[in-house]
């Protein structure tokens, strides 16, 4: 058997292997560290290496993305050495800081067609004369001769708000100010018309931020994305739990709620003190300016139809009786101060336009940002939220429907479930003999619960190792003590409780599992009936878009195990992350997206799955692991016979 | 002698007096009442009677207005037999509904333009196809494609807070609503544009009342007018002091409170509150229908600057800083909800504009409905208030002015002031020997105060008889026991309290007098320095019109006698009540009225009283009764010659 050279950087140790040697062996013979938090599963990626000279056979690059691989990286724990190398181990901190980072986190590149002409707001520094005893005009009428004589304008509309602080802000700026106007970008060059949405003292340097915000209100999570108008870059993204999440889970349970006496009016308040917090929260990450809500002068919102209503305090009642109609799919463009945001007062609040009760901007935002409108591929797109919302279809034509998955994949109404942040089970493996698991968790701490793509890992491992069966029901005969019973039914333990943040046993619970296999089921069923309706039988589907904030991190091999996705090549999956508020921020840095977003509204058929029963039917037939159809998941089925797990 | 017939209807009593026989004297012969307050002065106007046959020779028509005279009226005290005649005694109740009611109230013809059309307001009766589940559409949708298809309307501007009540008026109506929008009268032809004020359940029949409202916004008194504009009647008019009155007596010192902390927050709440409550009360009057405040759509607001900015919430303290400018002369136009006023939320709030920081809207509104912008005629214009603007010109050119008058001839910063309402004094006699007073009071009860007219009558009174000198103190040595010295200094007794309705004593105090002349004094100093700063000689006025709610009620000859009107043949003046108010009355009916405003603004030049002295000394030499220049007072030096009163 040959052998081979492995030269070691930076540390600079050479060993001598025979071919066929693990990386991960190689390196223990150089007394190297190499952390494998799953065991050498090749799942958890914490093992990743670069090969910098020589190639290796990777037996798997699960967790490592086409340019990682492109570049050299390789699982230590899943690369087969046939010939010399010399392998660079990455410090253990980089390899931390790669895999830890908030999950909500997007990586976001400016659009190459960015031009801040296109968002339609303008910063323009204005010299004014001031008053004297031989001029006593009016201060308004004086920032309107020097917008006209500096800058052409003849029409200039000025709301009451700016009015109020005008006085004070030209004297304040010594007749020196930065006037924010909103300016109909097809009207560039004619200049006629503008709107004068925010005064500013003195001269705004021209390079300095003019902030913008776009935002996705979610029925269970909202995630705002705070925007520099005049480089395009996104400077901040965060995250919050709506504030109305303990007033029900699913937006019928938001709109029940809306309808008690005084209930809109509390909804409403809920979902503006989140959306006030984010903006506060998002402006102290900021740190090279003094940044304050205040200064942000446009806001670009998607969310679903009840969301939109809520936000806008406008009744959704009617959302959820028959016919199902909201009172408006288009809302017109509206101030911060008519509804409370806490931005700039006279700022603009643009929610872009749905279309249905159950198909909302956030779908219609979405499908713009994965480009699916465009394309000539038959494409499913899906936005994994509390409601799942389906639209299928290509450039020529677009089908939707929505079906109610419930807020288990954000974490919310499981147990231990969180958001994807620091502390989050992001990750887990079970043993298929000891049933022990192991975990990967957000930040490298000790756990605090678990999020989306943990839920989903944990109930594939539990499902493929027997632990839970096809009905999702633990079993409690094993030789384990993972497996318990709790205060409300069995339990699986996922940490116990000296391993964990707050001192107390993480566990999955028999109600936890039931919840996610519903969540899941409805999904599954919700395109199963959209391609059914349409004729395209789901293995002709060319794409499968996966929005969702969580989408990007869920394991498709596990996802599929457990029936969430369908049983497709794993090449026609991609995880575009949240849609909806990048569907928003492209809004935000060119004012006609809003046009094409209302053309794919308006072009967009959506069918009603409640008006017949083949959605009932559909759900029912996927309330089990991965679905009562063994057929329709043919690499589960090999999997299971392979580990004779069928039972 | 001759003697003649008198014949008394509809008693039917027939006398024979000789020739020279006053009336009053004939019917105490037939045993008829006739009442005669004024003890036979010809001064209260209470014995008026009307002959139908035959004429009378009258010594006096005081308190008859000429076409009273036209009709027959006369002054039964004034009133000279010379011939037969037959005189109609009215029902004593029908006189004193002639002269009882509330001052305020004017009478108020529709303008002969007036054209529904004009008003820029139209109300449209809607049939919606109701929602099923073959065509989801939402509600806006729903009611945009109603109005543009029934009454071709393309482009459809409807704000938030119309959207949030849709949903339920819709259902309510039973999809079968009146839309009220607003458009613009220019554009009547072609429809495009229009915005969605107000949406009402069910068809509204055309001739039902669409209701608007015209403000004058005081810094004393606050007046509102309920008008229909389907017919473009006044329905009713109602005034109450401004609530903001304690914080301050003028301009001035209202600015002062609002740059305290809060002060302008608690000055706007406050105003606000006068406001709703004048909405709420006019709308409790109305008897044909059930009208509330939500159902006014538009409202036309006029007042001095300093009033409208604190009404809008404006900072209005570069009004009372040198070189002394407004935030806004010509605010845009805007909607109930954004200052609370409690009209319809959408409802239009349209303040006029204005010229300077102390010539505000109700001057240019008062120009406006006095009509002197078009006439040929040099012609002076003062409105009557707190502030005294004055005005002078003629439809070639316009030069204002505008000084403190404080509110004495409103009735506050006096101890027994109060409005022209019922119970208030409205005009004395003082008999010169005894010094005994007598006087009217609105609607004929026991009197609570006493009004502007009233004070000026006692003023006069009081100067005319002696009891008070040119310098305005009261003599403590006549022969009376109604001066006497009270709480601050003497006093003199108008009401004793037997006579009055809470029990106390009505008096006039030396401070009271000491405002009145300072209030006189300001308002002479004005007109005098106007005048001269343009050449005019005072004598070469042409017309002299007077607005302020008070003005129509002033005795001429009382008000020479102090010195608060020039001493101009009588001919000359002309009381126009609250040209104010009248003038916002008419922009109401009128859209292009506003447009007419604007141009009276831009072609007023204003004159700052306070950049010389010699407004100061014009009011130090107005400081005396009638004036330290007797010479420009010749009518007043004669009476008082002839009571060789003289000191």
């Amino acid at each position: 058997m040959s052998t081979h050279l492995v030269r070691f950087e930076p540390d600079a140790k050479t060993v001598q292997v025979p071919s066929g040697t693990l990386i991960v062996e190689a390196a223990r013979q150089a007394e190297l560290e190499i952390g494998q938090p799953c065991g050498g599963q090749g799942r958890c990626g914490r093992c990743v290496v670069r090969v910098d000279k020589g190639i290796v056979r990777r037996r798997s690059t699960l967790r490592l993305l086409p340019e990682d691989v492109e570049a050299g990286y390789a699982l230590a724990c899943q690369s087969v050495i046939e010939r010399d190398i010399t392998v660079f181990v990455p410090p253990q901190r980089a390899i931390e800081r790669r895999l830890s980072s908030d999950r909500s986190i997007a990586d976001i590149t400016i659009p190459d067609w960015y031009d801040r002409r296109l968002t339609g707001i303008k910063r323009f520094h204005l010299s004014i004369d001031p008053p004297s005893m031989d001029d006593q005009r009016d201060d308004l009428s004086r920032l309107k001769t020097s917008l006209k004589k500096q800058h052409g304008f003849t029409e200039i509309k000025v709301a009451l708000t700016v009015i109020k602080e005008m006085g004070a802000i030209l004297r304040q700026g010594n007749w020196d100010v930065t006037a924010v106007v909103e300016i109909d970008p097809k009207l560039e060059d004619s200049q006629e018309y503008v709107r004068l949405i925010r005064l500013i003292p003195g001269h705004v340097y021209q390079d300095d931020p003019l902030w913008g915000a776009a935002i996705d209100i979610g029925t269970t999570t909202v995630t705002l994305w705070l925007v520099d108008l005049i480089t395009g870059e996104v400077k901040t993204q965060i995250s919050e739990y709506n504030g109305q999440i303990n007033r029900g889970e699913d937006v019928i349970s938001r709109i029940v709620y809306a309808n008690r006496e005084g209930g809109r009016d509390e909804l409403q308040r809920l979902i503006l003190q989140t959306v006030n917090s984010l903006l506060d929260s998002s402006c102290k990450q900021i740190q090279d300016y003094e940044v304050n809500p205040k200064s942000i002068v446009k806001m670009t919102v998607a969310g679903n139809s009840t969301m939109i209503h809520l936000f806008l305090g406008i009744p959704p009642e009617n959302i959820r009786l028959s016919p199902f109609v909201t009172t408006v799919n288009d809302v017109p463009e509206i101030r911060a101060i008519d509804i409370g945001v806490n931005i700039c007062s006279d700022g603009i609040v643009d929610c872009l336009p749905g279309v249905a009760s159950f198909v909302g901007s956030d779908i219609t935002s979405g499908v713009l940002s994965s480009g699916m409108d465009e394309t000539p591929q038959i494409t499913l797109f899906m936005d994994v939220g509390t409601n799942g919302e389906i639209v299928l279809g290509s450039r020529e034509w677009l089908v939707s429907c929505a079906c109610s998955a419930g807020p288990a994949f954000e974490g919310a109404g499981v147990r231990d479930g969180m958001r994807a942040t620091r502390g989050a089970i992001e990750e887990i493996w079970i043993n298929g003999e000891t049933f022990e698991p192991s975990y990967r968790v957000i930040g490298n701490v000790k756990p605090k619960g678990i999020c989306g793509s943990g839920l989903i890992s944990a109930l594939a491992e539990l499902f493929m190792t027997g632990v839970v069966d096809k009905a999702g029901n633990l079993n409690s005969h094993l030789q384990t003590s993972r497996v318990r019973m709790g205060e409300n039914g069995l339990e699986y333990i996922i940490a116990r409780k000296n391993e964990t943040e707050y001192g107390k046993d993480i566990v999955m619970t028999h109600t936890d599992i039931n919840n996610l296999v519903r969540a899941k089921a409805a999904i599954y069923a919700g395109y199963a009936v959209l391609a059914d309706s349409v004729g395209v039988p789901i293995d002709l589907i060319e794409q499968m878009l996966i929005g969702g904030s969580f989408g990007k991190y869920i394991n498709i091999e596990k996802a599929i195990q457990i029936g969430l996705l369908p049983d497709l090549p794993w090449e026609r999956f991609k995880f575009l992350g949240n849609t909806s508020v990048r569907g928003a921020y492209y809004s935000l840095l060119d004012k006609s997206i809003r046009e094409r977003i209302q053309q794919i509204a308006s072009r967009m058929t959506y069918i009603e799955l409640s008006a017949d029963n083949t959605f009932y039917e559909a759900f029912m037939s996927a309330l089990f692991l991965p679905h009562t159809e063994m057929k329709n998941f043919p690499t589960v089925s090999l999997a299971l016979e392979e580990k004779s797990l069928i039972r």
